[in-house]
């Protein structure tokens, strides 16, 4: 019972994600499909990254992940597979999987190269249902990834997921606004505990010139109602929220935004 | 092959209710899992409620319904388990899951408090993910209640979902508006029989003053198109409705509307 | 481990869909349930039908599709069981499944009208729960249709997904817009084939008076960005695209309108 994600701008209100489902069940019956997001916003890498780089650490160990956010499909990027500790990932090498396949570790990367192991198809715009599904479907029952392709070296990463840090100081970018208006950052729990946050510290925030003092917290609660915190929230990276509000109105701010944190 | 459900106010366009799926297949490789709605509003426990309340009567024995509509999450609110007959609900004590589990009849009732039954955690602010989902992910393998909590007695209730009868007439709220504009009551089938409602009745309608003359019937094209009529609906709840029209436009109603229900 | 795929126009805000879900997974607990799509659009029965047609070759032998627009619903319209080369299907006998069954080629057809295999119900607004939901798991399971209904001589079938060709000239319709504002004709790949195109040819298209020369690819970069191209896309049907734009908006075109393809 292998778990496979599908992560993709395809939206709901089409058939293309069913047929993409179609596609694996006729290779692997037994799957368990997940469906990560089909809302990233079209031809987004950098949201669907960020979605994938969220959710994967959640999944049981052997899940595969298709992800297929591609402006470049039917062009001159390749189709990949990334092996990492415990999670297979099938897409497009545009970055799209580079966030997420780099928090678990890359292993081995594989061009897909082998077209025999594909369903026929009629054209060159439906990678999501004629190649990565199928893949993702092929890995799901062990087929080993040397019969899906040949490994490469390297794959495309993305810029801009790693802060700036300089001592206590953190030059840090909104990833992300999440439908509840909590702005994430780039920033991980990790580079938290390298700045020496923890416990109950305050963060001067600086966005567009304006400063803000801001408690870094566990929960919502530990501020009044309307009031902004700094938390890690659930994929582990750190969000400006504000209890039972919305922070993207309450700051201002949106995706690509700078803010610059500093511990006092 | 155990089926759990989520209710949540995630919203499907993030990773969150993905992420709850990957904690609950994490303990339970072979759940069936089913989505009831993640779009009943931000924090809007009364229409999670009335979802969860409409839906659960359907689903097979054994089914454990996990809900997350939780604006106290992180606070005092207490996470609970509710067992009833039938089924499972876990989720926050805020009246959520009071309704459904009430038509289902309450036989118990948990309080979560064994830590050690959860994945490790850096932050309070996603117990669908971290709490209630392993939670219903335990009960579907068969892990008695005892083992993740302490019995309490009582549970929060919703107030209003209980319209008040005097005689022949029914003083009903509007509770939900669907997606095709129905008016869904706080009358239950159970109360229209109580006031001899059956075959081919009439009903005087009241609302914000001004009369209507509507009757009940078992299907919409009992009437003419764009007619409005009255019938229980899907979930056992009386509804206000339009052949083939918006009732909510028809009839310049609401959530929360008052509605007097008079047999003629 | 048979597949049934839902289409509905019941969106996924409310419960109703997942009743669906409970209703079939109390009769066949071992079903893969899989969405093909809820937002069609209340009463569109024509964009029902074309994303069941898509859909519907992508998923394995023996699939069990059950669809749901059905403004009809409680009225005379026959419920019906479709049988075709290697699937069913499931839904209101409104033309809703024909285009779909057409190209599987339909092999039978019945009327359901045993209601000793369906669950008790308290109104007759609610037939994907009650009626073809619980149909479609029978038939998962292997209920022969004699069982569940009486064989029929035909259904309904849908006007308008059949092209007018006239030599190298093709009479054409939009019959659909996706997510992406790519214009899907109901030019099939077998009709492209009949009058001669392929490999590197153009057409003149004639849309509302003006005239675009338009090439017919295989990949979106055929063409350079923000440029129109012909392509038979997913589902096997021509579509109008634009090369990471928007097709709908480049050429004005929506829903219903009519297109003339001549090959130059």
């Amino acid at each position: 019972m292998p778990v496979i994600t599908l992560l993709t701008d395809y939206g709901i209100k089409d058939s293309y994600v069913a047929e993409v489902k179609g596609a694996i069940l006729k290779i692997n019956p037994e799957a368990t499909i997940v469906d990560i997001s089909h809302d990233v916003g079209n031809f987004d890498i950098e949201s669907g990254a960020f979605h994938l780089a969220r959710a994967a650490p959640y999944f049981p160990p052997g899940t595969v992940h298709v992800g297929v956010v591609d402006p470049g499909v039917g062009g001159t990027r390749k189709p990949i597979i990334v092996k990492t500790r415990g999670a297979w990932f099938v897409g497009p090498d545009n970055g799209l999987m580079a966030p997420a396949a780099e928090r678990l570790e890359v292993e081995a990367i594989w061009e897909i190269t082998n077209s025999e192991m594909l369903p026929p198809r009629v054209s060159d715009v439906f990678d999501g249902r004629d190649v990565f599904g199928p893949i993702g479907a092929h890995l799901s029952v062990g087929v080993p990834p040397d019969k899906l392709g040949t490994e490469i070296s390297d794959m495309i990463r993305l810029p801009a997921y790693t802060p700036m840090i300089d001592g206590e100081t953190v030059h840090a970018q909104v990833i992300h606004v999440d439908g509840f208006g909590n702005l994430v950052t780039n920033v991980t729990y990790e580079a938290m505990e390298k700045i020496g946050a923890s416990g109950d510290v305050r963060f001067k925030v600086v966005v567009r010139g304006h400063e803000f003092d801001i408690p870094y917290a566990r929960r919502f609660s530990a501020v009044p109602e309307g009031e902004p915190l700094l938390l890690v929230a659930g994929g582990g990276y750190l969000e400006i929220s504000v209890n039972q509000g919305n922070a993207a109105e309450h700051m201002g701010l949106g995706k690509g935004d700078k803010v610059t944190l500093q511990l006092k």
